[in-house]
């Protein structure tokens, strides 16, 4: 059994789902992996830092209701800052799930820098490092031989990128279109139904799905940066300029278009569209009426989908969980093992 | 730039898709993959053997009326049979896509136990193999250290087993549902708007979806075996035993069932269901009436989908090709690039 130390940057939804994964499922995952994941630190910006070499007490950590900073071990070297911890602790995997920036600099893409530099693998579910500057951090990944996965900024862990990357190999995606916001789905579902935009936002944030500040889904950035991902990852452009990318949100929807969009037995849905130009990427995020035989018009809730335009296969769809603690702390799950498996189980048709 | 010899077993549409494939893409995978898959002998029941271990031409043999043999090189050595060539010839993986038989055995069975106990790695579209005898072979491969994959048994090239296997790593399947063949799907539509089942067979024959024999389509056990495999890989059940499937086809489709589906607003589907029930899994095939929100009711055509039912994300969707010569030969390619790739690229999360 291969013993992985974690240090997990970030105790939000998604940093605790993770931690929540990974109590459930240690047996499951020494098992059939080999493996045991040990969370050695947890970095917060308000609860403080929490470092054992030894691991980490899962279930009292995740009940702990303050500063976090007495569950670690009071005998162990102490980081006074987080960025002490991620260039000087002891680990192997850098579990990155802070808040993300719209213009992916900031903290959380340096803590990825550091790690990678020093030969840590990172697992992510942090949109705007990847989005801005994936072709840097890739790089640095592959000179230190080291692991970067991110199956969690887009879709949640639905294999958006497993699924493309692994799955489709062999194929070129030359276009694709999505329904990558659950918060946007959910709302343009009540304003067709009639409610205006107030009312449903409100509605939205009673269901816990959009944020106090819902800025970031509404206005389509959230959208944007997860075709921002995928166009550079599935299709291998560049990254894209702010003259590629043409971003609508909801918060602006012509009544009359949902109107007709309700007549004609149509769904408005946000859809993210990316097509490949050369080396570049056309990205459109906007309001669009789909029609009922659409792969993307069925979509409940919260539910995303993701159809890719293949030269192998014509389009492939692929639909689940756009968001959500455990769905999301799946996605870090999720890329720990791929980062210490694949080979042998391909090879082994498992 | 790695050499891979490969001997085709089969040259019918699959086998042909596949070649194609390869010639296609020839360059695209040296430069990513920096591999150069060599096709060095065709196998076929009718129209003789060519081998060549220095690489047959693709578009010769592509390209060729009837017999293949003075494709090969006659300085090579001669090998009499298709089993001679399995247990003698020089080559590094087996595609077998010859003739499926609904139990299972049969020289393809024979040819894929004679290669693993070589340790050639295979790959394969060939469903009976897979569905009864999964875990024989699979123990055979892991004993010699050789690969066996099959993306192509289900859904064609669609990339079920690379989503469900690697990409939901680290979840639970607990149950699923697929409308797993074309056919079916494509009569069923027109035996919904008013076609007889014998219409609808004879316009898909014209569309040449359906076979000359249709029975292992209508009858329902191309989708039973699908199943079987699916419950196997996906669940890790034991293979079902006949009292565990239940298997009704669409030659005898109540009209009445269609009628009301059509006033419901439902589309009636040939869909298998599996469920997993301590280690084994019940399967039924039946014609079922989706509604309109049930995620497999939008499958144009030949169009195949899959719901698995996961505990980490709720159920996710995968929906594709299910069939088609270009689509089956894709799997094969995706098989053979997963044999020798892999854990490089899910580490540098390409």
């Amino acid at each position: 059994v291969l013993k992985v130390r974690i240090l997990l940057m970030g105790f939000g939804n998604v940093g605790r789902g993770f931690c929540r994964l990974l109590a459930e499922k240690s047996d499951y995952i020494e098992r059939h992996w080999r493996l045991e994941p040990r969370i050695v630190g947890i970095c917060t910006r308000t609860r403080g830092i929490a470092y054992d070499p030894s691991g980490i007490d899962l279930d009292r950590v995740l009940s702990a209701k303050d500063n976090i900073e007495s569950l670690g071990n009071p005998g162990s070297p102490r980081f006074p800052t987080q960025e002490d911890v991620v260039a000087g602790g002891d680990y192997d995997v850098l579990a990155e799930c802070t808040v993300t920036s719209t213009d992916g600099r900031g903290p959380a893409l340096e803590y990825m820098k550091e790690a990678l530099s020093r030969g840590k693998s990172v697992i992510t579910t942090n949109k705007g490092p990847i989005a801005f500057f994936y072709k840097n951090l890739h790089e640095l990944a592959c000179r230190h031989r080291a692991g970067l996965l991110f199956e969690g900024t887009v879709m949640a862990g639905t294999p958006v990128f497993s699924t493309s990357v692994n799955g489709l190999a062999g194929s070129r995606i030359s276009r694709f279109e999505g329904v990558l916001n659950g918060t946007c789905n959910y709302m343009l579902g009540l304003m067709q139904s009639g409610a205006d935009y107030d009312k449903a936002l409100e509605q939205a944030q009673k269901q816990g799905f959009a944020e106090a500040d819902p800025a970031m889904d509404v206005e389509g950035m959230d959208t944007a940066l997860k075709a921002m991902i995928l166009s550079q990852v599935l299709m291998g452009t560049d990254v894209p300029r702010p003259e590629d990318i043409s971003i609508q949100g909801i918060s602006h929807v012509d009544p009359e278009v949902l109107l007709d969009a309700k007549d004609n037995n149509e769904q408005v849905r946000l859809v993210a569209r990316g097509e490949k130009v050369g080396e570049k990427c056309r990205i459109s995020v906007k309001p669009t009426p789909l029609a009922a035989d659409h792969p993307l018009y069925n979509l409940p809730g919260a539910v995303n989908g993701l159809v890719l335009s293949t030269d192998t296969l014509g389009p492939v769809c692929l639909t689940g969980a756009g968001a959500g603690s455990k769905a999301t702390g799946f996605a870090l799950l999720h890329d720990l093992l791929s980062l210490y498996d694949s080979r042998e189980r391909c090879r082994k048709g498992m």
